[in-house]
């Protein structure tokens, strides 16, 4: 386990003469200027994470999937029982998920944290519990999580990376399970953009809208109790969830490596508000896998100045909506490297 | 090579029963219903495609590359040299174009037609050659093509995808070359959808605002000319492009073979428009894989109803955008295979 600012000293800035190197490159190769769009911006990003160009290609993508339990859960913030969240980490590591379909499709490795599930799952090969405690305190009512906590599940996330990084990952997927991840997600977003609550709660796995309207006054209420982004770790804390820490280590971890990091929906883009507040260097690792259908999403990625590779409105989590940009990834690395100059046509 | 009659006689509409077959079985898997957003809508049109659900996952895409050269390049309508048309497709045979660096990403195959260059390209083992003519005459003084030419050249297209699906291709995916064919791109398209040049012509690889001007008012004398939906192998004749006609024909042919496609961009879009003019079941077999930077990609996309998968500001056409959009496809497919029910959990 790195200490939390051990693990900010290692993160360096992304490689701005890589990255215009791969944007000069772009210019060269056999085909209009800038007519690859999105993808030229991945191919530069990927040069700059790199420190070359072109990039390497991602070989060895792998989705981590932290899961964990809410306290808020019980102001009936979400249709969905609670033991859903441990069930559904059964179902990941059975392979029988959404998150494994499409990660068969993609070629990604599974791997799961559970963080903080209300109830334990059954042990697995692929599964590692970091139990710092059975879901968080209900976060309307006071803070989520001990400062302690955060900083364990924020550790327990680098761990699992440090894990997938010494297996040969080179390319990380952030994923998550939670019910009722949802409102914190909101909480940390607002929280940590300013934005109201009104403009990034929604409705999550399917609230109705009397649903959606407590929830809203529960994450503008919860949100202004919040420290912000100049305490992150307290604003974890405060209104955040155990797999939000998690993720929050874990996309320190893997920029610290040098690993770009695809984010799925809006449970990692308020996992990586927090982590830009700890070191706005971080930035430069991510790409947004897609934007979720859920508001937060969208004011989540704008702070963070990341445009989203997909649009599908999906709103599962999980990681599927960062699965499926992984061939995006991996085709602008591959361009880069593989495509001949204008001037040898 | 089929008559047309023949092929738009082997088109059925899709099975409206296999697909809300595939909607049904989406409410029922481990996952909040409608999650997923538009990739349960693909899951649903590949089981309508197939004509059961589950849908079977595509394992053997192609990418149909049809190449052709325009007349009204004569007027400057593009910065490029008409030679680099034979350059591309000896540059995709040789396998470095960015087409095939996401074909190899996506695990697809490349087939090229050069169906009408202005000089013919080396042979090749990839390359057929079905030379209706050195490219179309010049659009905007007169017909671009004969009637007779047209069908020959969509027949080119159909044999070539009788010869991938003989050769086990299961997805199709179209993809084109040709410098200026923007332009007569968005002629077919403003012909077939009514909407003005000035919608639908944009600056294709990269012209300036004195050649968009020309083309633009090239675009809107040519298409009021053309006779438009009522007589879409005409339309093709009269403003079309050999590789129009040759992806028209392709796409028919994929659909009364009961194989999905993927559209590219605005050539592929402009010749969907062309083949469901001639019959609108086609629609159905349709997959839009993203929507091009060009403006009559969106147009013709929502005049044939499609929502497109990606909307990354690609404007490269040869496929790309199309093989792009295919790991999402297979996603899609794989879903409704492979996860649980929400029963069994």
């Amino acid at each position: 386990m790195t200490p939390l600012d051990d693990l900010l000293a290692d993160l360096v800035p992304s490689d701005a003469p890589a990255a215009a190197a791969a944007r000069d490159r772009h210019g060269l190769l056999a085909k209009p200027p800038g007519s690859l769009g999105l993808l030229e911006d991945v191919g530069v990003r990927l040069a700059g994470i790199a420190g070359r160009c072109p990039p390497p290609v991602p070989a060895n993508p792998a989705v981590l999937i932290a899961a964990a339990d809410h306290g808020v859960h019980t102001h009936g913030v979400t249709a969905w029982p609670q033991a859903i969240t441990a069930r559904m980490v059964e179902l990941f590591c059975a392979g029988g998920a959404a998150v494994n379909a499409i990660a068969r499709t993609v070629g990604a490795r599974v791997a799961v944290l559970d963080v903080g599930c209300a109830t334990e799952p059954a042990d697995h090969p692929l599964l590692r519990k970091v139990r710092v405690r059975a879901g968080t305190a209900d976060l309307a009512t006071g803070p989520a999580m001990r400062h302690e906590e955060a900083l364990q599940a924020l550790a327990a996330g680098d761990g699992m990376v440090q894990e997938l990084v010494g297996a040969g990952v080179d390319l990380l997927v952030t994923g998550d399970m939670g019910i009722a991840n949802t409102t914190a997600s909101a909480c940390l977003v607002a929280a940590l953009t300013g934005r109201p609550a009104a403009d990034v709660t929604g409705p999550g796995a399917g609230a109705d809208q009397e649903t959606l309207a407590r929830k809203q006054a529960i994450v503008s209420q919860a949100a202004a109790r919040a420290p912000g982004p100049a305490d992150p770790v307290g604003t974890l804390a405060a209104v955040g969830g155990l797999e939000h820490a998690a993720l929050t280590g874990a996309i320190l971890s893997a920029a610290a490596e040098g690993i770009p990091v695809v984010l799925d929906g809006v449970i990692a883009d308020a996992a990586a508000l927090v982590a830009a507040a700890l070191s706005p260097a971080v930035t430069g690792y991510l790409i947004a896998g897609h934007r979720s259908a859920e508001p937060g999403a969208g004011a989540a990625l704008d702070h963070l100045a990341l445009r989203p590779l997909l649009d599908l409105g999906l709103r599962l989590g999980e990681g599927t909506g960062g699965l499926l940009a992984v061939p995006l990834v991996v085709a602008a690395a591959r361009v880069l490297h593989e495509m001949t100059a204008i001037a040898d046509l």
